[in-house]
């Protein structure tokens, strides 16, 4: 357990001051972004008209297209644009000694406790968290009523550091999480139930402190292989994908003569069995991950480590959300297999988080592999004439963060000149699902059909709608609630010149061009060369 | 069991003697592909190096390139080239409601029987069909044996027609095998088990006919959410991506304002636990599938069936691999939700096998979830001024397959015209994993610099590698024994005057062109416009 609580929960009890002052209001936005993924085709909750399945979410018809678009996004700069790396899909079900290597199925678990009155299970870390976030909340509304009554003068800073009850919530609530974090990571349960004891710490639903002792629940999902109990061979759902790129290392850098540093990325599906899942797409039971895995001499990691620290952040600004929305977290604390490790956050709706990490993982995962299929995971390398085991350095990227990275920092209410507002979604042209609509100003004078032959023209390259329904200015908003970058419409002067209008969604402005220019303008607003360069 | 059945083992007792006639050493030929598999990167044996897990597979770097490229063809001619279909992207965990209203948990089942004696567990049609190849087998040598004797005279047809024995087996074969498919379709276990006594079959392993009843295995994979027995919920991975489409296709429609006809279309991965996996990557446990689900007014149905047949099988007829290669099974008996059935069967290494099937599934899964539900699915058309459920139509394509598919048809033996030979995978441009390899004739003089520099220009749109070690003569039949359709090669004429030579893989003719015209040229020959219009 004490290794992944860590890694999955980098926050900890740092930065609360920085949390604290980004936080208000932003609940709101954070809601927002909800109802308009639903509304607007990117997102609904699971099997819905049953009433959905908890922490599960489908991508709907713009929500697919965005998702495809981060992952080609990631695969070509990642896998195309580096000689050195290439791909892999290896299957979600793997042997199961694979998660006895890998530390899973002895440690991948979160701390648990039942309410003996309520019958009902919790996770003993969030009930803590969650208290602590209470302190949070008392010390956020001290702030506001200041703020209130200081008006133009008050100064937040100040404020935070010197008035003596946000100074105790704070502090509390600093202690409290520390200890928490400290009898986790040194898997003393016991402490953490004392802990829950000592704040009186009740049942949410029913109030009633009569709790169990704390104890660790696996967070993998079982599953069975074979027609009956007797003969069936238990297996998991990946609650990662980075195994089965290490079990399939040699194999890789044989087949595909690959020499020392060399990395092997992958897409896909991860499953893991959380007990409390929140924050829409940000922590779901079925997720997907963008992982790489670059092995290199032993020595040698720490440099690369640095060298992808800077790749991967370079990558997440070349997409243009704003440099002040990024940041490293570096972690203090180590996982076991690790000698380096950071995070890249972003600033959601509901404040900084880890979207990305970057893991110095030493030569952990492959030794432990050898030394459970009795197979050597060696690479002979010819400049120093030896054999040894790779150490790795790990980029590894929520696919469903990221997405929501982008939905949520994309949503934005503007006030125009005129005063009138727009609900506009400026996804990163090279990321929107359509690319262009294509509208006829008015539904006669042979104006759809010339709209139609620009569609048949432009969806050999490009994803485009087209659209005729209510008038133009209503369409407008329309795409641009729905995050497509461009509208061209076809005109009268289009049947006389050939030109049609190109809008920009995010200026507004607009240009007349001919309608042969249209799919190349398109390319260049594109090009992967313009975005990663 | 009894639709499903009927649905996955569509060939049934129908084709043998075409079968029959084109099977003579294709076993070579498939064991050619697997192995070349293996040495080019194209697919890896899961978690080999615990000795694998049996019928799932890996896709190693080339394989994923081909599989994301197969994927990439299906979606952008489906969903981007048609204004009339959506995409979605919905999760492989779902209600476990939603797999009643299917009839999954009920009928989604394999007749397993049990050997008393070896305590060995079987398919009991699996048996069944393994007695029945074992009478083709006989018929087969008598063939070979006919051929011999009569040399160029032989005549097979006539022969396979008029021969006692030959008639006999193949009788036998066939009353074997419609007896099985009957007695299953009836859900008559018991005749299926006096079937096996009748015919004396034996456990392979141990020649014991000590046999238990047949039972009905259901092939889904169970899994479980929540944190214990007591809390948790019974799950499934879904054994087929279309009801994920079903459930979603209210939302869709509204969210995306879609008219009838419309279509959704989804590619993911699917689980089957099957008892007896075979043919590689043909059934395997884990899988993925590219289904479209078409909705259409009732009474329509079979028009837009007749309309999808057609445009799938020219989606198949785009890629090149020989007309002679498909063909169509309409199926006599109908699983019971549907009133058309056709697959696109494929010749595969071991003969003609279902590739894709299309399936006027009229309305009974909306139905079903209407029911299961208590909402409404239905759809307001404007026209009539009336509501529905509409009726559906699918093609439903197995991703692996088409990889199999793809791969078994472009590995190639040739012997040129010097009497030499050469390994050749003549996959199709548009699909191939690299699309060029970039040679610096020898490795010095500045030649590779320019080379690298080439690699440069064109990683921007292409996936293309570097390749400077061995004469290039050898380099070449590597690039053609892993699929390469292009070699761009650098030469001391390179640094006088900008141009490379551009070698074809499946002509093995050069040509010398400027190395700024190189990105192009790769883009026409792989222009979506250019293979499927």
């Amino acid at each position: 357990m004490r290794f992944f609580y860590l890694l999955s929960n980098p926050l900890g009890v740092r930065g609360l001051f920085i949390f604290l002052l980004t936080m208000a209001n932003n609940d709101d936005q954070f809601k927002k972004v909800v109802s308009h993924a639903r509304e607007y085709g990117y997102i609904f909750a699971s099997s819905e008209i049953y009433d959905g399945l908890s922490a599960v979410y489908d991508y709907a018809q713009n929500g697919v297209e965005l998702k495809k678009n981060i992952r080609e996004y990631w695969w070509r700069s990642m896998v195309h644009m580096h000689q050195n790396i290439v791909g892999l899909d290896s299957a979600i079900l793997m042997h199961p000694t694979t998660w006895k290597a890998s530390g899973h199925v002895d440690a991948f678990s979160d701390p648990l406790i039942d309410n003996k009155d309520s019958k009902k299970r919790y996770r003993a870390d969030v009930l803590i968290e969650d208290y602590a976030e209470k302190l949070n909340q008392k010390a956020q509304k001290e702030i506001e009523k200041a703020k209130k009554r200081f008006g133009d003068k008050f100064d937040e800073e100040e404020f935070v550091s010197t008035n003596p009850r946000v100074i105790r919530y704070l502090e509390e609530q600093r202690t409290v999480l520390e200890r928490m974090a400290n009898s986790l990571e040194k898997e003393d349960l016991a402490d953490v139930k004392a802990l829950i004891e000592e704040l009186g710490i009740a049942d949410p639903d029913t109030g009633s402190k009569n709790w169990t002792e704390v104890r660790q629940f696996n967070l993998m999902f079982g599953t069975k292989l074979g027609a009956s109990a007797e003969h069936a061979m238990d297996l998991y759902l990946r609650p990662e994908t980075a195994q089965g790129i290490f079990v399939n290392f040699l194999n890789v850098q044989k087949s595909g003569r690959m020499k020392i540093p060399f990395g092997i990325a992958q897409t896909g599906k991860a499953f893991r069995n959380e007990i409390v899942a929140r924050q829409f797409i940000f922590r779901m039971r079925e997720f997907e991950q963008m992982e790489m895995q670059f092995f290199v001499r032993p020595g040698e990691e720490l440099k690369w480590y640095e060298y992808w620290k800077e790749m991967r952040l370079k990558w997440h600004l070349s997409l243009g959300m704003g440099e002040e929305n990024y940041r490293f977290h570096d972690h203090d604390k180590l996982a076991h297999y690790a000698n380096a490790a950071a995070d890249i956050e972003f600033n959601f709706p509901f404040g900084f988080k880890e979207l990305e990490g970057i893991h110095s993982r030493t030569d952990f995962d492959l030794k432990a592999h050898e030394k459970f299929s009795g197979k050597k995971l060696q690479f002979f390398d010819p400049e120093l004439n030896e054999s040894y085991v790779p150490y790795v350095v790990e980029t590894s990227i929520g696919l469903d963060r990221m997405f929501l990275a982008v939905l949520s920092n994309s949503l934005q209410d503007e006030t125009l000149e005129d005063g009138s507002t727009r609900t506009v979604l400026k996804i990163p042209a090279i990321l929107a699902p359509v690319k262009a609509a294509v509208l006829p100003l008015i539904k006669r004078d042979g104006l759809p059909e010339v709209a139609q032959q620009i569609i048949e023209d432009l969806q050999w390259d490009h994803n485009v709608i087209y659209d005729e329904k209510d008038a133009v200015g209503r369409r407008y908003r329309r795409q641009d609630a729905a995050g497509t970058p461009f509208c061209i419409t076809v005109d009268h002067q289009t049947l006389e010149d050939g030109t049609v209008t190109i809008r920009h969604r995010d200026t507004m402005e607009q240009e007349r061009i001919s309608k042969d220019e249209v799919s190349n303008k398109i390319k260049e607003a594109i090009s992967y060369k313009k975005w990663l360069q």
